[in-house]
Parts: C-alpha cells; structure tokens; sequence
C-alpha cells in the first residue's frame, strides 16, 4: 500500500526532519524512537510501512532540501552522518517538491494545487496522498461570508480577494483532490464551515490542530495529576522561548494569540476551572530549532497549603514533532483506507487543540488512540471500499 | 458506621495533620482539598463520613498534640485558625493516645497493643479500627528464621529476642486484632511471610507501601508520557531535601536505602529498562516540614536527539500525606465491611511501592481505583458479614 | 539626631514593612537581617540610628497600618507576634500619617505637601525628614514644556493642568520643603530637568532609582562574573511573576516598559552589548508579595561551545525593600547632615536605575558605598552647615 | 619568549580542548572567548603569546590526540571543523606527548620525567616550560614521613614503596626541573611540605588548587552578593552530575570527598559561617563532558522572611576550563619570567580552593588578579633574571 505524503512546508525543518528519518528508517540506519506508531497497542498490520511512505510537498522557500538537512545537522537537530548517507534518496524527494503556485486567483492557485496531488498520485500508483500541513503558523485570517458556505466558497475564490488564509487554500486543495488532511498547526486549516462541509462531501477523513511537542504535552500528563489527587492548581503561569523559522512567525502577535488560545485550552478542560496565569512566547534567535518552556505552578493541598512545581523542557522542536508527522500520515492513511471519514477525534493524542470535544488527558486519550488503532482492520480496505 | 483510625506515630507531623484536618472538616471549617475519595468516581456511599472517623495510636513521643498542631502552625503547615478552633476536639484525641509499650518481651508488648485496640474498638463501639502506619522510617530489619513461618513467629516473640522490626510488631498487633493495615511508610510493615499467613488466617485486608507524595508522584505521569511518546529516557537523577523528622531519620543510609529502592521501582517497571542515575535524599533541618525534589531527565528524540527536562516539587509532606491517610483508612475499612481480605491492590494509586504487580502508571492506577471503589457496595456489609 | 522618614505611599506592603521593622528593631524584637547599613565597611556613627527614626507619610489609601500589617503577616511576610508586640508603636505611626491632598491645582496641592512635611519637621524638632517614595509604579508621564524648567514649572502647576505625575509633584514638594529625597521606584519622581535644578538651588541630595531587591540584584553579579570570564552572553531572558499592588500596577503595559526598560540597563552596560532576549513582568493575584523570577542565560565559552544557566528567584519583595529603605533613609540623612547635595551616584549599590554613569557590578557599586559611607564624618555636620 | 606548556594527562578531554583552542588560536581560526588573559586590565605584554606556547606532556592513556580531538568534536565539546584543520600541528604535538614512566622506583621515574621535561626545552629552545597537572582527580594519598621533609622524601623515593601519589610525583619532577608548577586539579600536587619546601629551594613559582569552572564559580559571585546585602544563607546544597573521565573518577567516594570540601570552601570563608546543606557529585555516564549543577540556596530577608534561589547550570568542562589553562600558563610564564617565586595567591581567581589566605569573592580575586599581571613588566625578565 504506497502512500503518499505530501507536505506543507517541505522545506522547513519538521518536514526536512520527518523525511530524512523516513529515509534513514527505510535504509535501517536509525531506529523508531519517537514514533508512536511503532508501539505495541498502536502499531498494526493496518498502517503503511515506512518504506511505503512516498513524500512530496510545496514550500514558498527553495533552498535544496539537503541543504536545509545539511543545516539541520550543524545545529544539532539531526545526526551528520544520517545527512551524509542519504544523497540520492533526499534528490528523489526534492524532484517531488514543488513550488507554492502565486499566479492568478485563489481558484487558480487551488486548481493548480490539486492537478500537483493528482499528478504525484499517479506518478507513484500511490494508494492515496495524506496532506499535511507544517508551514509556519499563521495570523489568524480576517472573517469572509465564504467561510461559511461550500458554494459560497467556490464562488468567492474565483473572485479577486484573498478569502482563504494560505493553510486554508492547501486544505480546500487536499480535500478537492480526495486526500485525506492533517493540521499540525495552529493555523486555520480545515476549521471554517465551509472546509468541512467539503471534507464530508468528498468523504475524506482530517485531523488536527497543533501537534502537542513540549508544554501541553507536560500539561497534558500534570494537570490530570493534580486533577486525580484533588490538589487545587491556583496558577500555571509559562514562557516558552523559541528560535528557528517558527519562533520568529511567532513575534507577530496575532500568530501568537493562536498558539497561546490552544495552549490554554487543556487547563481548563481538564481542571474544570481556570487558574490565574497565562503562558507567553518569546523569539530568542540564538535558540534555533531548540525550544526551552519554563513553567510555575502555585498550587494548594490540605488545608490550603501553599505548595509549587516548576519544571523546565528544554527540546528539539522537530525532533519531537518529525516522528509525529509519520505517526499521522501512518494513521491518517489507514483511516481513509478503511473508510473513515470526518474529524478523527481520536488521534487527539497528537494534539493540543484536538478537533472534537476529547479528552486532554493524555492517558485516556491514549486509551482511545490504541482502540482507533486496533479497529482499523488490514482487511477492511480499498477493495470494500472500491 | 463509626470507623477508629488508630495511628502509629500519632504525635508525628502525618498523624497530626491528619487529624486536625479531619477535625476541621468534621466541623466544618475547611474543604477536602487533597482528598481523593471526595473526588466523583472514587467517592461512594460505602465510604464512612469523616464524622464517622475516631482517632487513637501510639506514639514514644510526648508531646500533646495540641503542642504539635500548633508548632506545624508556626511552620504553615496548618492554619493557625483552625488549631485554635478545634481544642476540645484536640482534646478528645489527646485521651486516645497510648505511649508505645517498652516493658517485657514483644510477645509482652504486642498483647498490650492488642488490648490498646480492642479497649478502643469497643470504648468507642467502633465497626472496626484501620491501623495504619506513619511512624519514621525505619531501616531494613535483620533476618530471623521467624519472619518466614507463623507458628515460628509466634514462638520467637515469647523469647528475648527483638524479632520483628517495631514497625512489624505494630502490623502483627494489629491484625491479631483482626484490624485492617496500612502501611504508609517504606518500613517492614507486614511484609514478612509470617505476618502476611497471619493477616490471611484472621482474613484482614491490608495496604502499602510508602505514599506516593511528591517525586514519585510525578514520575508516576511522566515516565508513562515518556513510554507513550515512544521517547528514550536516558538518565533520571534526583535528589530530594527534606527536613523534618522523616529528614533526620533519612539521614540514616540504611533507611535512605529502602525509601530510593522503592523511587526507583516506578522507572523500570514503566519503561521497561532502568535508565542511568539515581535519586539521591538530604537532610536539610532547616527546610522543616517542607520538601525540595529536584530531578533530572535526559531522554532522546526521533533519531537520537538530546534533550532534557528538569523539575522543581516544593512540597509539604504532611499536607499531601495527611489527606491520603483520610482516603486511605475510609477505603480499607469499606474493603473491610464489605469482605474483601488480603493485600488491596487496586490501592496502588496511593503508594511509591505498591503491593502486587500493579501499574505504576497513575492514570492506570486511578482506573483501577474507580473499579474498586465503584465495587464496594454499601449494602453488602457487615450483616452479611455478620 | 532625630531624622523624619517620610513615606510617600505610605500604607503599602513596603511602607508597612520598613515601618513594622524599624519599630521591632528599636524595640529589640529583632535583628538587622537585610539591612546593609549596619554591616562593617557601611556602618558609621553619623548614621541616624533606627531609634532615631520617626515615621510619616502621605497615602491615597486609608486601611489602617496596624490592619495592613497583620495582612502582611497572615500572608507570611511579617511575623504575626512582632506586629501584636507593637500596637502603640503602630498607633503613634499612624497618627502621622496623612491622606494625599487631592483639591486645588496641582501648586495647591504641593504647598499642602510642603505644610504637612514642614509641620511633621517641627512637629517633632526633626534635625530633618527624608522622604522616600515607596508608592506604585506611574506609567511615563506625558511631555509637558514644564518639566524642562523649574520657573515654566512653577507657573505651570497653578494652572488646571496635571502638569507632573504624582510622583514628581511630592518630589517637587520635598525639594520645596527643603529634603533630601528618594526615589525607590521606576517612577518618573525627581527625573524631571526642571526639578533636579530645583534641588540644587534647595541644595539637598537625592538618590534613585527603583530599589534593586531581585532579578536586577542577581543580574548585577552575575553579568560581571560573564564579564570576568570572557565568556559571551548569547541571550538572557526572563519572566518575572509578583501579585500584590505592584504587580496589579505593572500588569499595565506603560509602566511595565518603565520596570522592563530599568531591568535591561544593567546587561548593556556591564557586558558592553545586549544580549539576545527580554525581560518580561506577569501579574499573578495568587503570588501575593512574594516573587518569582525566572531567567535563562545561554552563553558561549571557548570555541563557541555553548552552554546555559536557569535560575528562579522566590523573593519577597517587601522583605527586600524594607530594610533598603531604611538604609538609604539613614545614608541621605547622614549626606544631608555632611552637606552633600545633588545626586548621591554612590549609592548605585541600591538601585536598578542607579543615577549617573555608575558602574552595575555589585561589587564595585559595594568598594563605592564604603568609600562614601566612610566619607561621612559624624563630626562634620548640621553644625558646620549651620 | 618561546614557551612550553607540559600537560600532565595530556590526552584527557581538557587538554586536548586546551591544545585544539591554542592552536586554532595561532591559525586565526577562533577568537580568545572564555580566555582571562585577553581582557584589558589582564592582558599585558609580560605574557606569552598563543604563538608562543609550545604543548607536550605525559599521559598513561595512549588514545592519539587526534583521535580525542575527533571524539570531542562528536560530542559537541569542539567544532569539527576546528579538528579537520589542524591535521599537522596536532600531528606536532603528538610527537611531544610521552608515556607516564612505570618502572622502578618513584625515584627512577621522577627522573625520567625530568629527563622528558629537560630535553622538551631544549629541543625546542624554550624559555621555560611550565607544568599544568590536567589529570583525573585522585584519592587522598596515604601519610608517610617523607612527604613531610624534603631529604626524607628524597630518601623515601629511592626506596620501594610509592611514596608519592602520582600528581605528587609529577610536582615533584616539575619543581627539580625547574618548571613553574599549575594544579588544576583537588590531587595532592604540590600540597605536601617536602615540596613546597623544595619548590622555594628551586625558585620556582606555583599555582593552585582546583580549577573553578561551574557551581564554585557561582558560588563566588552569589556568597558575597548574600553578604553584601547582609541576607542570612540558610541552607545550600547542590547536586551535580558529570559525566566523563572525571565523572567516573569522581565516582570513587575518596575521589569525590577532596572535591566536595573545596567546593565547600568558599561558603565558609565568605560568609563567616557554614550554611545547612552540603554539595554531593554523581556519575551519569551519558551526561558525557557536560555537567549539570543545580543548588537550593534558603535565606532570611528582613525580620527572618524566608526565601530562595534556585540556579542549574549546564556547562561543558573541557570548554570552561580549556581557556584557564593556557591562561595559567601564560601568567606562571610571566611570573618565572619576572623572577617570582612561591605560591602565587593572587591567581585565586582561577581556582576553588586557592593557595593562601586569598579572598573568595571573585570581584575581589579579580581586583587581584588585575594587580598581579600589571605588575608583571616585560623589561623585567629573564635578562635580570639571568
């Protein structure tokens, strides 16, 4: 079952990231670390192998995707030797990357996105084409009558405004194209009406927002811990620091909000209330693709005792989320290839903002992820489908 | 269904905040915070009320309870507003406190300490007395062929000898006086062989051991997050400041030793493999009934990327153990009216080194603790029992 | 010589604690932790003594000191018996204490200022009053042609205008009244052209700004050890997280920028370039007078390897200012009595903001306090200036 | 003034970072960061240049240095391009590197080593040649009589028994040599009566003990900011975790115990009193040449409030300590070369636990330090000297 992977961002450092390890797993010379998909409970005869993954992808940028690998191993992101053994491998991808269509319409540009999947699907006899989005995130996108409606939506797009931010544009194309769609941002994406009315149209299964790397992830373990032991948490103030591409999108305020909106989210879903204190973000260039998130935590016991945890997560952004991509491009595919379609609620596991009305704790959102995976059947694919 | 609590190391900082907090609720002068069987899900109408809770034990110490409650509120370990209303509540328990017996064999002491029970039991016309440990640490005992056989027990305790660690003679009283056990400490307890035949052959249940506080606590969330993400830990070093009595009595390596084993267990046992480090335990007089554990992980990403989380738990002891001894001995003695006898296993949420082969995943832990808690039912007491 | 200490705000934490702490001390309830002026090397005879001090000051608020002092110490900053021993003492405090004149023009206000200090000098044959802001932090002021000029300024202030912010204008009153002044905020107070030429034609000495009492006091050593060791500084960031009046106060963004503005100053002139990264100040309710301030500082050694120090600050403020505030009361007053006048640039130890081109090394701004201490000759005082 | 630099463990991680920098120095490939001797107020034109410095040493290891060098450079301790382009000189300095001798007595191999230090001067037409001991860590040596007079020892040495601990021997030699003498390490080195007195026999001048390259270095700036603010210093404790050839040396208790009372030192001595808590050293073998210290420092502000600061420090040792090294070595150069002799306790600044009664406070160590080298003046060399 080859599947296609087609990524928005492809030359950024979580797709850089995502394909170097696929190409370094598919050629044995690293191991699964960081890949869900490759646990018991999880991992199932459903799922594309590594070795089926076929990557393409559009990016605005064009500096040689093994010059960005290249890059990604002087600042310590990836091993130079994984760089160095994969050459020609990384030259087949970057025949797959195209540039982000500028010319014409917003129907033009989608148009020409979808005749970009459709041909790569054909190009390869691939199963299928799971689209994500990696792209740096977004402001958030100024209201449109279009957003609301499909039909409206088709019409305003032939029209000369910009309606549709950018991750919207690749999402309309995803979904136009019948490829199953996976927002590992924060930015729009799918979220408008009108997209999602589309997606069920077209019975293509998406997932989403904002793939959980660092502080919800802790968030996402704490908070139900001092939710089970009836602690009362009364302040949960972070700064996160960041540099890299997705660091300096985030000084724009208006990104930012986006970020912080999700991060906030799993306190007062999992508490049942909000606590004082709120979570920044900073640009700190000389970070890199290193992100350090510090966080402080007051919180009461018996009696009203004053107590505190902080802790500091000092990670590689995209080594925690390349291996995520691949888990949802794996799951994603399996999906569509049993027939599923809509939000996959279920996959909430790998995000902070989860589509749907799940649960933020990661245990039981674990639960769910091993029970999504077992009931994708080998069996039950294409061919019923077909 | 009045219930005793009969405390071993009644005059220490645990017992004491145990009591004054269940006095305080009792009355009606502070909430339940920190206390899991209010939470839905484990709360149950076979639980005794805190009103329904009397309390007694043994201490070596002197010194009145009112004195201790009001030195841990000089420290902020209690409000000073509830020790000043609560003195002839104080006052009451105070009557209820036996000195630890010293005289004759331990034969000769644990008859006195079994005539300590039952005159309680029967004084206050209890259902039943849960004793449960929270004495200082002791360390490992010395092995005697009477821990591993009943009958030899039973002989060996009329000699000369100091068979059983004071903590074991303590569970053997208690279940010679067919009273459910606790154990909320590392010390022996009941964990020999001859004491666990015994606690079968009077069909008690018991619990234990060491409540899960702090540290421990936490790794119980994040050594779980870690396996779920598929992450590597590398090493985990800790080193926890205490101060207090536990701290001085810590300080001892011998205790030291069992308290780091069973911090350690949680790391194996969740991820499959012990990773480098270790956790280390200080005395720091100063820090008082307040606790610092800081901790070190370095774990590895998608492709053997480096990274590292740090926490920082500033806790106080007393406040997050006390609660657990309320939830502890209103559970063991509903698993008591109900029948049930043996080791309680399902109570692993509470310990560091629970009893059984239970999970040493918190979430894990806590379903199973609903399970249980769901399955005593009010109803199928002691006149079935009876 | 007894010396006036003029609070301008009063009733807050700091006014209250400097108050609490000098009337402990000469009561002999307590010793002189914290205060600087009684430390070999700082101590000198013609320091006012604590005995000598009496207290006044100005306030918008109008909570009783004693109230707000049993506040501070339910809430762990003061000691509850050192406030219960004091009730007369307290009740004397009070009596000078006056509410913030607020009809008339802002000239009228000022000579009501001037009258209450004036009568407060006489009041008790005061040899003089030190006034010390203590209030909360002023947004930036808006430009006036005023603030250039003293005589523009005069003409000005009897016009309907808020020609100064409140800060200015009780320092434009304690020049007038002919005292040494003291700003221990960021705010504006005497940083006005045409007021510190009002202070030399009064001839009192000055000393400011914003009392250096955590984050700044350890960027003040740490950022020279860097220096020493030519290791370069990459990015030094940092959250600063307080509740209480001030953080209420700061959570404003305008007087934020003056706080942020003040922290940074010391890293530019002590490294000789800015690092990467910014300070940033979160109101937290919950934190009360207590602080916590976390900074990351990634630095390079040799060859570039980079390497990073993390710290968290748990200050209480109050508890840091209060003893300064008495220092530099007794310091100023000793200046004015030796006829210093105009800025004292040698008590930069003190200050985040210090005035003049002093040095921000701890230590250095330390070997200056000596000096200047030591200059002040009990001897060569009032009477030579009389 | 061509200059050797003995290393003893000349192919341990810090000398071969310190002999990778030097040489990427004299190539221009890298600039001075971290090195003390290049800020104004030290440089000065008595000192050697990096050109100047010639390397050699012994070491009982037999790993190429190139083969380290390459090592580190994985680690991330040294820039691989640095290595790469240094293929010739390192292949200079290996030439220069000699076995630790191990045959007959210490008196036979005492000579061989001065034989190897003698003819390394001459061959190479040095000025003179100072000795740095970079070596791992050792226990504390066993008393004899002969460490206590230098004829005993003479005697002793031509005897069987190992007399000497190898750091000693290594003093030893240096001193009969005529070499200027640096320990860098917490070995014995010098530190034996017998040779300090055969030291001051020789001329020779001397510097140690203990490089202060991380939680001392912090210590040296926070003890006297504690101080200086008459702030009460509670408590203080540390962990730290290294990696490492140290690391594991440091595993050894005896190892370990020299190191933890110099790192205690500087508390005692600055403070005027010992402070709870103590520093404790564990061996986490993937850590590799990083070493993460965290320290827990409680103290009393005004009227006994309690408080605390908290720092972790990440830093790479080899890359801390490299620059320090050839700063030594450049100032004992300087010092022979102006005639000085004995211990030379104004380098206090570079070590833990300094020669003489030298202040701990680095800003006073530094004042020091700037004295020392201006009053070293080229013109007054070894002409005079001679």
């Amino acid at each position: 079952m080859r599947t296609g992977v087609w990524l928005v961002g492809a030359r950024g450092s979580v797709a850089t990231t995502s394909i170097v390890g696929a190409l370094a797993l598919r050629a044995g010379l690293t191991g699964p670390t960081g890949c869900v998909t490759e646990l018991p409970g999880v991992n199932s005869p459903a799922l594309p192998g590594f070795a089926d993954l076929v990557f393409g992808g559009h990016d605005v940028a064009v500096t040689p995707i093994a010059k960005r690998a290249e890059a990604l191993a002087d600042a310590g992101v990836l091993p130079a030797r994984l760089v160095a053994a994969l050459p020609e491998e990384l030259s087949a991808v970057e025949r797959e990357l195209r540039p982000a269509p500028t010319a014409g319409t917003q129907a033009d540009r989608a148009a020409a996105l979808v005749r970009d999947l459709t041909a790569f699907r054909q190009r390869h006899e691939l199963a299928r084409v799971v689209v994500v989005n990696v792209a740096a995130t977004e402001p958030a996108p100024r209201p449109h009558p279009g957003h609301a409606d499909a039909d409206a939506l088709r019409a305003a797009l032939a029209g000369p405004d910009e309606v549709l931010p950018p991750s919207s544009l690749y999402a309309y194309a995803a979904v136009a194209a019948d490829c199953p769609y996976v927002d590992f941002t924060p930015s729009t994406g799918l979220r408008l009406p009108a997209l999602t009315a589309l997606a069920d149209r077209h019975g293509v299964p998406y997932a989403g927002h904002d793939g959980k790397t660092g502080e919800t992830l802790l968030k996402s373990v704490l908070a139900p811990m001092f939710a089970m032991r009836h602690l009362t948490v009364r302040s949960w103030s972070g700064l996160n620091l960041l540099g890299g591409g997705d660091g300096a999108t985030l000084a724009d305020p208006d990104a930012n909000a986006a970020k912080v909106r999700s991060k906030q989210r799993v306190l007062g879903e999992t508490l049942g209330y909000l606590p004082q204190g709120d979570t920044r973000i900073g640009y700190v260039e000389e970070l890199g693709d290193f992100k350090t998130a510090w966080d402080l935590i007051t919180f009461a016991g018996f009696l009203g005792t004053g107590m505190r945890l902080e802790f500091t997560w000092h990670g590689c952004d995209s080594a925690l989320a390349a291996p995520l991509v691949l888990d949802l491009a794996r799951l994603t595919a399996a999906a569509h290839a049993a027939g599923r379609t809509g939000p996959l609620t279920d996959l909430a596991f790998f995000f902070k903002d989860p589509l749907g009305t799940a649960t933020h704790s990661l245990a039981d959102q674990w639960t769910r992820l091993c029970a999504f995976a077992g009931s994708l059947d080998a069996g039950d694919t294409d061919a019923t489908r077909g």
